[in-house]
């Protein structure tokens, strides 16, 4: 155990060795304002990552482009709101780099020279790759841009040679193509040279974060195509309303029926949102029919306001000063190019192309 | 008619007013040290066009990954030399921007932006893809930057926003599919925000340039990989040397026998580097058996060893310091930034990017 004292020192020394601490490195396509879902399942994992790791988190408007082609009109507006919810989330542009992908322009660079390496097999085995295909209704995906996008994701990554990537379960198939397409480039070009370029892209790592069950409204999955979503910007009574329609374990048709939370998304809710005394409450007032599940959706609606309480007003200044947002993801940028070119320096030069002598490019 | 001295003073202001000088822009691979095909289908009609054109002419390192990527070991030393080579053959820097690809990354990222809008049935369908795949043995072509080689030439050219392509007929399906492209980018991006916007990637014409039909020692068209080239930099025992082995025309068996220089690969390189008086001298002795083939070579090497000699001349400089080339180089590269990110600052916006608010990447 520590003082806090003693905590802030050895925050400052973990600072002033950042040259040591693991670097981790995770996105988010621009959707606009983001939900529960989000921020569970990412972000929250992310504001806790930011004193053991180095970081770098970006918003993917390349990737929006990959689907959002044909209309991109509102990819710049949403790409602001993504940014307002990493800093209402709790990610520290102090701490961590926050920037937008597209101010990167490496990443585009290294897509162009890993896309030398990549079998076309690979891509097309992505599990993500037909599934979209498919689901996605009125868009026509057979480009070659989507094709390539987890290419682009594997870029993304390897540009900052991060020892970690955190991720859910369902994307540690990205995670392994990346592996794959670093072990390549590593064995046609690393290691010949000299020791210092033995591994120029190291395989990262998967890092599975925890991402509880977090039903929408409707009891599927929480998710901006679905409109089940409750935002992280959404008014306390919006929350209510939402709530109020929310399904419940199917069992319980009346009020004089008894039911279980462990079969209720309102009851999932409550696993992640609400305290040990509720969750006790909830379990023997709807396992006994003591409490109806209007009472109960009130308490889990309590327990979300007061979770996003704090989220929404570390929003406020900035969406009263969107231009403090820009200039952010303008400083995030920077810091992430000055990272992203020292890779490129040595994914060039062990690749055979011409050093650049008068300094480097877009940092 | 114009004196020298109006010339040099209507260069004068044309260099002045650049900017209403129609653009152009071809590349080139850096195989190495160029041949005389090289030179006569396109280096030659690059010189030509510089006093008119604005010209931006590059090395295509990034392609050579396309095809080379297991061993690009020899990429930095062919750019120098395709480097050397355009400077002998008088590609002025003063005039020109003379550059290497991979130093203007904007190539990269217009390739990442195209390749959102291009349909994979366009790649699958370019002519020479099928081809190569089945041509090229030894290299594994079934990769994702391979099939997308067509889409990086594109990518080449609308980043300069040029009004014309110089190929060769060979070449003209490439530009097609530039155009495609560039149709389709407009369609969905431009004319819809503001008039400047209307159209952000102009469809470039192909300038078809004449490309003599010169034949190597085996009769085949000279090519690198056919090992029937002379290179600019031969000198003259290694000119005659190689024409001792060339081909003739076949129906000329004995030194007796007429021949027909217009069946002849020798013939062609007359036609070629002759002048008029040689040439007839060629046609009457051949035609007659008057002259043996021996003799006619000899003529052949002459002319070669006159026009090549200037070249030679101006390269040696450069061979004896290098470093001139990779600052001249350097240089271009600067020059065809500035030009690449002025196109890129409207493409990103109309495809609804975050603008960089300080300052633009990489000039
Ligand atoms: S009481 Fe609560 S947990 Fe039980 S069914 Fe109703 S809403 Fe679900
Ligand atoms: S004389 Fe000259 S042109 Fe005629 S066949 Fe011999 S090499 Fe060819």
């Amino acid at each position: 155990m520590t003082t806090s004292s003693e905590t802030s020192l050895s925050d400052a020394s973990l600072a002033a060795e950042s040259g040591n601490r693991k670097r981790v490195l995770s996105g988010m396509r621009p959707t606009g304002k983001l939900h529960l879902g989000n921020y569970m399942g990412a972000l929250h994992n992310w504001v806790g990552m930011q004193d053991e790791y180095e970081c770098y988190f970006f918003i993917a408007d390349y990737h929006a482009l990959t689907t959002d082609y044909a209309d991109p009109s509102s990819v710049k507006q949403n790409t602001l709101e993504v940014g307002m919810d990493f800093l209402a989330a709790g990610l520290d542009p102090e701490r961590s780099a926050l920037f937008i992908q597209s101010h990167v322009v490496q990443h585009a660079e290294l897509h162009l020279l890993l896309s030398m390496i990549t079998s076309l097999g690979w891509l097309e085995r992505v599990p993500s790759y037909k599934e979209q295909q498919e689901n996605i209704v009125g868009k026509d995906l057979t480009t070659y841009g989507f094709l390539g996008y987890p290419l682009l994701q594997s870029a993304d990554i390897l540009v900052y040679q991060p020892q970690f990537v955190p991720v859910g379960q369902d994307q540690a198939a990205h995670v392994e193509l990346t592996r794959e397409i670093a072990r390549r480039f590593n064995g046609y070009y690393c290691g010949k040279k000299s020791e210092d370029l033995s591994e120029v892209l190291p395989e990262p790592q998967a890092l599975l974060t925890p991402s509880p069950k977090l039903p929408g409204t409707d009891g599927r999955k929480m998710s901006k195509s679905y409109g089940n979503f409750i935002l992280l910007t959404d008014p306390e009574d919006e929350i209510r309303k939402k709530l109020k329609t929310m399904v419940t374990d199917p069992a319980r048709v009346r009020r004089s029926d008894p039911g279980n939370p462990d079969k209720c998304p309102v009851g999932d809710l409550h696993k992640v949102f609400s305290s040990p005394e509720t969750l006790a409450k909830v379990y023997e007032g709807c396992t006994t029919a003591g409490i109806g599940c209007i009472e109960c959706k009130g308490w889990a609606a309590d327990s979300i306001v007061a979770a996003l309480r704090p989220i929404q007003e570390r929003r406020r200044p900035f969406e009263e000063n969107p231009e403090l947002v820009w200039e952010i993801l303008e400083d995030g940028g920077a810091k992430a190019r000055k990272r992203a070119e020292q890779t490129m320096v040595e994914v060039r030069e062990v690749m055979g192309l011409s050093p650049r002598r008068r300094g480097s490019i877009g940092t």
